[in-house]
């Protein structure tokens, strides 16, 4: 594994402050808020009556199940790969 | 498209309550709840000062991170596919 030197990204989520300090790069830190912080927006958009604490919860819930169809594709293609084998 | 019924889910997520309706089953609701729960706790284990709602936005960012990688591993594997051909 590789020790990649830590980075800590300040970025803006749904109006609030987050400073993320991990392996990263600072790119890509910026590049997932954003999406966080699209996904929040359409959700409150379609649901303006939430608040910000379970609009973030839905948010999550949205992302872990693309995440699992993501998963599902990923898994279809393996088993393609090993029957073309 | 298929035009499946809509479906509404109760499940509980740290500690909350939250009804979700689509056209997923049931079960799959379930499952997407309990990997948010999880992921929750994970994140609140090692960040005890975190309050909810910063804590379900950074389970949010940790979730688009992982599906990032999925993704990227996903391409990987397209490309490997169309090599073959």
């Amino acid at each position: 594994m590789l020790n990649r030197p830590k980075t800590k990204t300040n970025v803006d989520i749904y109006g609030q402050q987050y400073s993320i300090i991990g392996t990263e790069s600072t790119s890509h830190v910026r590049v997932v808020a954003s999406i966080v912080d699209e996904k929040m927006r359409e959700i409150s958009s379609k649901n303006p009556s939430l608040d910000i604490n379970k609009l973030a919860v839905l948010t999550a819930v949205n992302i872990v199940h693309e995440y699992i169809k993501l998963k599902e594709d990923y898994e279809k293609l393996e088993k393609q790969i090993s029957e073309k084998d």
